[in-house]
């Protein structure tokens, strides 16, 4: 084996410094005092172990996989070594598995029993006594569209399912959640925003259409995450920044101890926008409301031990890569987010957190449906002479580019998406770079290592949710008034 | 391919006059008079749909699962022609995907609102409105383990996992269960036997050993029908029968509009038993108890599609079998099993219906705990010319037998359940029939051929059946007084 594929040297230190914290917490929320939150206590416990757990399996099963045939040849670089493929499978499983040793922790009364006497003692602001029981169901269907997710994952990554049959796969994967919602009678309102609501009212039920609103949504976080692929650690990297962005804004509306207030420069727009986060209802963002906070404290614990594998996954996904992921992290992770944005009630404010793979997924569609040619791979291409990535293309071989694709070509190379070569007599379109924003970066930066890639796309994912936070807590007023959701 | 491997024609008439008959028992219970109970008409129409999808899903796949490397030779048969292995992987994929749409009849209020308004009607009898809500969660949680059995049997299938790392996994798969009936806070009494009582008191509470109690079940029933494996069909008929024994049980707790008595020949015992079936309170054997009704009706939901996938998969898998059912098969039925024992709390009876298995596996532990050498295969060994098979058989070759191991094979042989041979000079033991149950048929009934073996071990799996009838009903009222559970 070639030294540069032999799995990294674990960080023994770190791994002996955090077992004892991970194991403080789980076990305070059993002492007295009770903390005000104990199955947030027990959640970061699990993630530390999630983070372990995935730092110390991945190389430790790497040789199983590549026995079992689960292998792939890294397209970037000189060596031709097999790589242990579709190792996103044993984070998905650790994932899952932490999360249904949590389930008593956050629904069992043994823990929130304690609480219930500490609300008898006067205390300023908003109690939050965990999940209510009943949202045992919603959880449970949740981890039962996660485990799907993580079967077809894998089951794409066994037997290499073509691309247009995997379409629906996420939508499979969500019947859970539809069931439960249907079940427990869920509410299909969505708030509408003012400029439409002398059209809609300010509540629109959109009964079944929520429902296909649900497996859509749960389709687009999969599939976009498994189109922005192909370097290494390229995948696992959106899903953290996204599920830390995602964990930020869920601590926004926490009950915090301390108030205190984010003013965002937004003054240019005539209204200066200023976030309160704690304040005399010791609820952040949720005002008081309880359910909102519950609906948070949700979110977080599906999203906190997902940061844990995802980090540890990262560390031996990095450049040059040790393990690749195969789909089923993809699948994972999306449905993950789906699930939060869905059962957590901001889905629209998850959607902002995806702001680079939507621009990728827009401009991936030419491709996607058959208007440019679109080869197996379009990662950049990889030149072995400088080690350097440059934008890869896509020809037009058999047929000439159709007027629309023509018009929308021409479209994107005038944003300076792409770069064209032309007929030099007939103006006609030969070939163009592919349409993803691994080769856009390419293009505006220069051919770049693969490392730098990966870093780039991870500051663009920063830069994007940066950019959603204000969009959501600055100007989203301009469409919603307080009642926001 | 041979002629003998192109997959089964298939009953195209079946297709075309089920169909209707499964679409009519859906819809059935959306039409007024809402039937007793609806939703048990919703699942036999899933279980039709079931025995449809699987008849003609798994030939469909075969190849696919060829081409991914999931294949295998017939050890019993002359061709050496491969095999589609795995397949209960489609088997168990549908089973689940049919109950995860089930869920909404079984507990929404869409059916049960109609039953709510007939309840008015003055009407003799138990009424029963199906489900009560919070067991949306006990039925998440079970689906949770069967897909964790699923994914475990499929990659056992894949990496080849080794024995002894096998036997934990059922009990990773239910660990949903057992955190959702900790999160419920459920019952851990057991109702001890009447010559105990002096020790126990009627009632123990068995506590944290209750769910020590719930891992070794699903490890048992998992296991048992695993190792209970390797002539054609074998494996899904064992299935097919306790499916079918545990649904008779069943039924005799539904309400049935009519009354009827069955007399137990019993009379030599000194006390004829009988059984009332409906009567007075329409709830036969639960005899006004809505909870004991609901308990059942719950392992009916389970139970009848799963009879269902096993009818289809044998079509297929029955002498010469076309496909192979993998580890995946026996994983999920045997959890199939656990999970109804356990949350219809019936796992004695349960149990009784695993007769031959349980035997098989006692029979099966002095190869299984290394006292007696064991081959990677126990199936019967196959002679090409006359296709017949004969019983196989375990050498002493690098040791000889322990005095224990000579014990237990000299037991073994006085009851006819090995054959030894020994040494002439010094009666050392130099080899056995291996310990399955397969063996002790071939040894008892002489050499047959494969589809004959298959239809002794039916056999002997319906004889024991019956026996467990007349354990539960006749003899267990001398271990139990009338609070049956």
């Amino acid at each position: 084996m070639a030294p540069s594929l032999r799995p990294r040297p674990l960080p023994r230190a770190l791994f002996f410094s955090l077992i004892p914290v991970a194991l403080w917490l789980l076990f305070r929320p059993l002492l007295d005092p009770v903390p005000p939150l104990p199955a947030l206590h027990a959640s970061l416990g699990f993630s530390i172990f999630a983070l372990l757990g995935t730092l110390y399996l991945v190389p430790a099963l790497g040789s199983t996989f590549v026995c079992a045939g689960l292998k792939g040849r890294d397209l970037l670089k000189v060596s031709d070594d097999p790589i242990p493929e579709s190792l996103g499978l044993v984070c998905a499983s650790l994932y899952i598995l932490l999360l249904i040793l949590f389930t008593p922790f956050a629904f069992s009364d043994v823990f929130t029993h304690h609480i219930e006497e500490s609300v008898r003692k006067p205390r300023e602001g908003l109690v939050v006594s965990e999940f209510p029981h009943y949202q045992l169901s919603v959880y449970l269907s949740s981890l039962l569209s996660l485990l799907i997710a993580t079967m077809l994952g894998f089951l794409d990554d066994v037997f290499d399912i073509r691309w247009r049959h995997k379409l629906p796969i996420p939508i499979i994967a969500s019947i859970p959640l539809l069931m439960v919602y249907y079940s427990e009678r869920g509410n299909t309102d969505v708030v509408v925003p003012i400029p439409l609501r002398w059209l809609f009212g300010s509540l629109l039920n959109l009964g079944p259409l929520y429902y296909v609103y649900m497996s859509l949504l749960s389709t687009f976080c999969t599939n976009s995450i498994n189109i922005l692929a192909g370097i290494n650690g390229s995948e696992v990297s959106q899903a953290l920044v996204i599920a830390l962005s995602v964990i930020l804004n869920d601590l926004l509306y926490l009950p915090w101890p301390i108030g205190f207030r984010i003013a965002l420069p937004l003054h240019l727009l005539g209204r200066p926008a200023e976030v309160d986060v704690g304040g005399v209802w010791h609820a952040g963002m949720a005002y008081g409301s309880r359910v909102l906070v519950e609906r948070h404290l949700f979110s977080l614990y599906f999203m906190l031990p997902l940061v844990g594998v995802c980090a540890g996954f990262m560390y031996h996904n990095r450049y040059p890569a040790r393990v690749f992921p195969g789909d089923t992290l993809c699948y994972v992770t999306g449905m993950a987010f789906a699930v939060v944005g869905i059962q957590a009630h901001f889905s629209k404010t998850l959607l902002l957190f995806f702001l680079p793979q939507i621009f990728n997924f827009v401009l991936s569609c030419p491709q996607l449906f058959g208007l440019v040619p679109c080869p197996r791979h379009r990662v950049p291409r990889f030149e072995a002479e400088t080690a350097l990535l440059h934008p890869s293309r896509a020809e037009f071989k058999d047929r000439l580019p159709s007027h629309l694709a023509t018009i929308v070509l021409r479209i994107f190379s005038w944003f300076g998406f792409v770069e064209l070569a032309e007929d030099p007599h007939t103006k006609t379109i030969m070939s163009t770079t592919n349409l993803t924003i691994l080769n856009v970066f390419l293009l505006r930066f220069g051919p770049m290592r693969e490392d730098s890639l990966v870093r780039v796309l991870i500051c663009s994912q920063v830069a994007g949710s940066m950019l959603a936070f204000v969009v959501r807590y600055g100007l989203a007023g301009l469409l919603y008034d307080g009642n926001r959701r």
